[in-house]
């Protein structure tokens, strides 16, 4: 089945609440729940707010072409894995109008597919798959994600 | 795109957790996270889980036609932002059945679309939008929603 | 209307949060936010993030056949209540791929529906309704849900 329309866009996530903590200017997430340290070392617990610039290349400073909104938090003992729920927010010439997307993020995997369950404005009533592949991953603090939008019902 | 069905809540929310405190017995809301102080002035990273009566009108002591049933947080640092998920639940003698929703709510803005992404019982495999517009805002004690729902995919 | 794929699972929720703790081997979940105790005596904003085995029958200890990755909150003042986002997360020779659900669960009912709004692998693009009802429930430690997934939309 072929995409009515598909776009990749980076993800950069700035986490204040790292180890070796962050400039709250740059920071553009923050850790709102602790980790439970007895359930393994992958930071099981820990639930994350963002509001994180997308942009059309790998480049942090690139203009963002949108706002991802939204939370992840870690959930596995033995391995790294993650869920998320957020929105893509467009507010560009090209683009006005949001995406829902929600799933797991199996970290170790080298691509994950969450799913488009929603969308409004320019995207209404899209459904797809989002896949997400880790682009860069720096200590605790940054890491950055290239996120394949496809979306297989558009109006 | 005409809606398959279509209607106006209001969405009623009284925060325990609020500045001043609130009475248990009238709270329909608590915030169970902190927001992160140093990330702007808008409560970046307060989560507040609520069971909010839904009326007709915009009385708050108006009988709830439904419960909204979910959890928003706020995410933006420069101005007020939040994201919420959440589930109309019905139990009336109009409707059975639950709505499930989720998205973005850019405070400021006039109005806001959210998605509709599922039903059950009367709304079974619903979708469509959540239009959302500040009706009123007291202080961080009580705020009150117009929920214009339409769906665009009834069965 | 028929479903076009149906299947029972059961869940398995070993909570290390809960009262008189648990062994951190055996704990699936964990509390990472505190019940507000002044809104009534059921956990009311209690949050839980988990990593749960999916089973084919009722044994705690059978082959998981998926992993329930996700959060549930409780949200009610006077009776239990609960709220659910998770993903059914497949790696075997029957199924790989994922499925994705959200709604309320008002566990004083016998059966609860919520939504599957999207799917991933072999479950491209499924919705659905996913049917809770409560199979076993051991303290505050360990609770045991049959879930009826029934797909309406498969590709």
């Amino acid at each position: 089945m072929k995409p009515c329309k598909q776009f990749v866009l980076y993800y950069h996530d700035i986490l204040f609440g790292g180890i070796g903590g962050n400039d709250p200017a740059n920071a553009t997430s923050a850790a709102v729940t602790n980790e439970t340290k007895q359930l393994g070392n992958f930071s099981f617990g820990m639930l994350v707010v963002f509001d994180d610039p997308m942009t059309k290349d790998q480049h942090l400073l690139s203009p963002p072409v949108a706002r991802a909104q939204g939370f992840y938090f870690y959930d596995m003992k033995s391995i790294p894995g993650a869920w998320f729920a957020y929105t893509l927010v467009f507010n560009s010439s090209d683009y006005k109008g949001t995406i829902n997307i929600m799933g797991a993020d199996p970290i170790t995997e080298k691509t994950r597919d969450l799913s488009v369950v929603g969308g409004t404005g320019d995207f209404f009533m899209a459904r797809g798959i989002a896949t997400f592949q880790t682009d860069t991953l720096e200590g605790t603090k940054y890491f950055r994600l290239k996120m394949d939008i496809k979306l297989y019902e558009c109006y």
